[in-house]
């Protein structure tokens, strides 16, 4: 049995409560929040507290803050030698005050409050000091069916770069198809099925391999009809910068 | 019944063959291939044909060939004000030869040639000159349970560039965090799950509403740090680009 103490009540504290309590060998023993009422309506199910302290004893303490504060709020803590870890990809393994036996539970994944998480589709980045605590980081993900990664302060500073390219800036492309359909009276709903396809493709096949269209096949005509339709300057500048991006990949000339 | 001869063997040609044996109300009359070898494997189940001069009556002939041959291959057909449609989101349905009833049925989805498609997940862009033809269309797509949309010419030419955006472009963004996270030794594995997410989030919220990140929140420190962390110009130039077009969709001030 794994002892938990949970800080903060924002998506990733929620979500990790949740799935904490359906778990066999986890214990919540307590969830603290500045804000009491933010958590008061999980009061008969576990014991809750905006006190620091007042905090139990756990195995772990996991810092589930916005990030501008882990490093006061691992400060705030009144103990020394226990295990504390945050949630963060952002924010580094040395921010918690170095009192604590420190880590990192990152789960590299987007919440959303309202939609259930399935872990098990969710991978957890761990990272300890201790080799011991590393072990209780690899328990507690693989008791929620999570896929773990040992991944450093380091390579998470690289990982979060990583995400922006492939959440935030692919999301942006979706937003700019949706632009440009929208301009034309098209409904962006045709192009729904090809983008989860896209995203499916590459769970199985490289996206070396699974690129396709007019860049990679060296398609010059298209890429020069494409250019002189688009009127948007910014969507220019992208499409030439994805285009040479493309060709430079896969060995080609500029188009 | 709508008796169907289809020109072409390559990827959509199969699908299309595959998918309608398999409806009732629609029976593939012919099936034309320049090589008839090609389509060999298929002759017990089908009338099988190289030569255009033997092809049958049937409701619509949909000529799946490469874009370049479309126009060289309905003009080689030997007859006139029949229904001729190519499947081609870039070519024009004037480049089908005006002898014939023209249209479009374009499949808007990546084909492969072994992986099994569900047509239910295809949307089919129709376009016909005459009424009565678009209805055959708008049947046949209902008969495989695609959605359909009507969308002219003009309007494909658009879809065209936005579907680049959507599927080439953002496959490269993918290939980029591939590098970004090979770079430093992480398994790329780690962002699939983040990667089927964002694609699955926009089926039911718009891109607009969907987005998160630094860019979004109008986090300067952390784009600051991203792009001093990062080497490669190209990807810097994209991050700052992509950035830029993120605070400009948003309303918010350059970072
Ligand atoms: N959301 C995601 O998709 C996601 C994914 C992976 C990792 N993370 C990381 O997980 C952590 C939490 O993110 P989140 O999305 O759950 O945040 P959130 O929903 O914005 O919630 C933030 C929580 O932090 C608390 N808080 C903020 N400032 C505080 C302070 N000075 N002292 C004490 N508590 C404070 C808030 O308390 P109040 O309730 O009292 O305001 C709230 O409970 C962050 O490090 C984030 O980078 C988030
Ligand atoms: N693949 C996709 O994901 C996709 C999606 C939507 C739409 N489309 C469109 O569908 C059409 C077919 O694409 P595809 O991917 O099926 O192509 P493909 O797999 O490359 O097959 C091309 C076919 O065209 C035939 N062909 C080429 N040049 C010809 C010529 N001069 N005369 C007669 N036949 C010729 C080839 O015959 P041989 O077998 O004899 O070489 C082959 O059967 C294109 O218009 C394409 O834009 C493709």
């Amino acid at each position: 049995m794994i002892s938990v103490v949970l800080i903060g009540a924002g998506n990733v504290a929620t979500h990790f409560y949740k799935v904490f309590q359906n778990a066999d060998n986890i214990l919540v023993t307590q969830w603290y929040n500045r804000q009491l009422n933010n958590i008061s309506t999980y009061k008969n199910n576990v014991d809750i507290t905006d006190d620091l302290n007042a905090l139990k004893p756990a195995d772990v303490y996991i810092i589930a803050v916005s990030d501008d504060a882990i490093s006061e709020v691992s400060k705030a803590l009144p103990f020394q030698d226990r295990f504390v870890v945050h949630t963060s990809g952002a924010a580094s393994l040395y921010d918690i005050d170095k009192k604590h036996r420190r880590g990192v539970f990152y789960p590299l994944q987007t919440f959303t409050k309202d939609a259930d998480v399935d872990f098990s589709k969710v991978p957890l980045c761990i990272e300890a000091l201790v080799k011991e605590d590393l072990k209780l980081l690899v328990t507690l993900a693989e008791t929620i069916n999570s896929t773990w990664y040992k991944i450093s302060t380091e390579q998470r500073k690289t990982l979060h770069i990583a995400a922006v390219f492939a959440n935030n800036f692919t999301n942006q492309l979706y937003r700019i198809s949706h632009e440009i359909t929208e301009s034309d009276q098209i409904e962006f709903d045709v192009l729904k099925p090809l983008i989860l396809e896209t995203a499916k493709k590459i769970q199985n096949m490289s996206p070396y391999m699974a690129q396709t269209g007019p860049a990679v096949r060296g398609d010059k005509k298209t890429v020069r009809k494409h250019l002189k339709r688009i009127k948007n300057p910014q969507h220019k500048a992208l499409y030439k910068l994805l285009t040479d991006s493309i060709t430079d990949t896969h060995g080609r000339k500029k188009l």
